[in-house]
């Protein structure tokens, strides 16, 4: 079988879609297509998973009432956060927009199945947490998938991991991973909202690689 | 700022990227080209990462001891997580090649700076754990531009990973995160390993998704 072969002038789009993939908290309120949420999420399942595990679970937040209590739990933890912040540190934090939550057409939870008997264990005995850094994979899937189509996405992380369950109404012994709004963004850039806000600026590639 | 359009073609591409990506286990042993690698790891660094945190850091392994040091390692770990089945999976995982550490032309150990001040915090407050993620997300990135340049990945994950830090000379407080074959593959194919060797088939997309 021989396999599709990409040329220069795909790999420069690639680059370009890794390059202008942003984290997206400023969304519009317009809806996406129907039908681009399943076609994002079939794509996000083409990402790896340890012993072909598939762990992710997805859920779509369709309910007024569940979006209200997501949005009260991470503007709860954007505040409990801030405390740990102080100076110059602390008036740029209040400034920060961390999540579109109120404004994105569409929500999803993502969890991992670690009770799965899916991939029968294969290639964890000694790292299970590989099980759940397979749902990572999709999320990053899911998300360049997302931005060759326009759409937006951005991954909500201050929230408390344990309150989700009994909140989406879920099996307990699923873990969740990650919160994700999704949406037209209101502006596009290659540069992280973070780097433009002085945040936190990008390394130089040096300082993340070594030789042995 | 108005950013790239990508239109139906370069979706299609991508799509046919995300489905031909495998985790490869058979490889050539001709080199890679010069500074192909640096490309490549250049472009995982545009991986999203918590707070900008980009907490990703590489190890190309050039030394020759070193390499039959990590066989020895993952051959060891992947006898002892044979013990863990019987009858038909027993034999089937007997047969099943699980790394390509002995012919890949380049191997590169990824860890997880987990004491760097870098992104300060942000977004990870309640999980932590997300920090680890970021470095995921980065593998997968990694992963698909490899792919784009006609090479192949492996992720090896049977290995101790607090035996790493020490194997390879790297700070303690790193991570280890996973441990990487690239190279061209022996062989392409649109079909996971273990699915095709009747491990494990993939699930239907309905298995995947709820409404809440």
């Amino acid at each position: 079988m021989t396999g599709p072969v990409f040329d220069a002038a795909f790999r420069d789009q690639l680059d370009c879609l890794l390059a202008w993939r942003r984290d997206v908290r400023h969304f519009q309120t317009r809806n996406m297509p129907d039908g681009l949420l399943d076609t994002l999420l079939e794509a996000a399942c083409h990402g790896p998973s340890v012993g072909n595990a598939q762990p992710w679970r997805f859920v779509r937040i369709r309910s007024p009432e569940r979006r209200a209590a997501l949005i009260a739990e991470v503007d709860t933890q954007k505040r409990a956060a801030g405390e740990a912040y102080s100076g110059d540190h602390k008036a740029l934090y209040e400034t920060l927009k961390l999540h579109g939550l109120r404004e994105a057409p569409e929500i999803v939870a993502v969890f991992c199945d670690e009770q799965s008997e899916t991939g029968h264990g294969l290639g964890r005995a000694t790292m299970p947490e590989t099980l759940c850094w397979s749902v990572v994979t999709a999320v990053q899937t899911l998300w360049l998938s997302a931005r060759a189509h326009g759409i937006g996405m951005g991954w909500v992380s201050i929230i408390n991991p344990a309150g989700m369950n009994a909140m989406l109404d879920v099996p307990a012994h699923w873990r969740f991973i990650a919160l994700l709004c999704l949406g037209y963004p209101e502006r596009e850039t290659d540069t992280p909202e973070l780097v433009r806000h002085g945040w936190q600026d990008r390394l130089p590639p040096t300082t993340t690689r070594l030789e042995r």
